[in-house]
């Protein structure tokens, strides 16, 4: 049944909000709950625009479910850590269980890898606490290499593990995106490590395409459209025991060019197709 | 002393044919004896073009060494074998010790990235004997996972020497490309094994600059206008034993807009500045 939800994973699809970037969010959130899409993946700047507390409100009014907050981190910034205590604090009203965390690039000028990787652990292990408190989990997210200089040092699934694993779980989890980790050829034995060791916070969908666009940043493909076994990467989480939401997180301009709630009726259709 | 080499590591210093690609091989021949750069990494398509055994005695005549030939690889075309045989073939008469294996993508339509993995696998044992037979050295390249669909499944270091470890070393070693490699935090202990087993076969720089340009194939950067730790890389393969030539090899349209002799020029320039 086209644009709506159906099935055995009906109730896991979750739609992140940068998907349909340009869609206000009361219609997303109405377009969602017509949809029988009961999730969503919000981003902090348009909730902050909209209200944090008229957002968590007309979210849990429509019924929908609150899947993550992208994003904190960016730890290469100066006031990093009060910026993410804010976001932590965002995440707490929206009701949001989990803080998406993008470590952020090197400082500006810097070759100091090594230093700026360390700097992120540095900067979670100061954090970790103060999230435990407010009942949210920090989800580190490895972000593809061709981030690594300007966006996220984390880079690996293995890498995000080992940043997790000094905190306690439910204080600081990894974020399985198929679009950043499809390449690695150690992706499925440090899935099952992440499984182990129950840290997979959250499971995230997108396909890879090429060419890449100028910049890389919104070149990601919709599911179905590219190379990415989405399917054994599904059924990978769910081996490990993982059975939360899966969130469509796609950045791409002719997917953004459409109306929203057309974009919607695609993601369910190529979800049910692909990923279910 | 600008536009020519000097000081310790001025023997080893060659210049990759692509970092001034249009630049006719005789000119490119002359241009680097008179910089006093005394090795060249060649192409097979120029090379081929002004024709292989004229090549040879012309880069020989200049007193220069080749110090590889890019490249083989593309195991996913049908002919790859067939191919790959001829690419040997042109090395054994350059004179090359190494050819550059840049593994090739996924078939077209295809997701089975295990699939394409393994057929490099039976690939470079199929080569690999016919190979050291000629006296050529096959490369393994890990390009950066930004490739790894339509051009090198190939993505880390490690998993190129586990690709050569089940063949001789004088049959089948490493490249190690900091442009590739740059971001991969398991690189130094990779680097370790490799050096161990004797599997180094080759040293490039390029260094690694944002944004990518549209395609992300002509956005390396210049020695030292990015973030790559160089130096460490260029110690670290030292290290391990590693003393042949160091091959500069920078993808930029900037550069190739540049004349060549004031190409090499800048690059030697940088060489002395962020590499040796």
């Amino acid at each position: 049944m086209s644009g709506e939800v159906s099935g055995r994973l009906s109730g896991r699809l979750s739609l992140n909000q940068w998907t349909t970037r340009h869609w206000p969010l009361p219609d997303l959130v109405e377009g969602c709950a017509a949809a029988g899409v009961s999730g969503v993946g919000l981003w902090r700047e348009p909730v902050s625009e909209y209200g944090v507390g008229r957002a968590a409100k007309l979210v849990r009014e429509a019924g929908l479910t609150v899947t993550s907050l992208c994003r904190g981190g960016f730890f290469q910034e100066p006031d990093a850590i009060e910026a993410n205590r804010r976001a932590i604090d965002e995440a707490a009203e929206l009701g949001a269980p989990l803080l998406v965390l993008v470590s952020g690039g090197l400082p500006p000028g810097s070759r100091d890898v090594d230093g700026a990787r360390q700097n992120v652990a540095d900067a979670i292990a100061e954090l970790a606490p103060y999230a435990g408190e407010r009942g949210v989990k920090l989800g580190i997210e490895p972000l593809h290499p061709m981030y690594a200089s300007d966006r996220c040092v984390v880079s690996t699934l293995g890498q995000a593990l080992d940043l997790a694993l000094p905190h306690p779980p439910e204080q600081v989890g990894i974020c399985v995106d198929t679009y950043h980790l499809w390449w690695d050829p150690l992706v499925w034995t440090d899935l099952v490590r992440a499984g182990d060791a129950g840290r997979i916070a959250i499971f995230q969908v997108a396909d890879w395409i090429t060419p890449l666009p100028e910049g890389v940043l919104t070149g990601r493909g919709m599911l179905g459209d590219g190379c990415v076994e989405l399917r054994r990467f599904r059924r990978a989480v769910e081996a490990e025991g993982y059975v939360g939401p899966i969130e469509v997180e796609i950045f791409n301009e002719e997917l953004w060019a459409m109306p929203g709630a057309e974009a919607l009726a695609l993601v369910v259709e190529r979800f049910a197709e692909h990923v279910a």
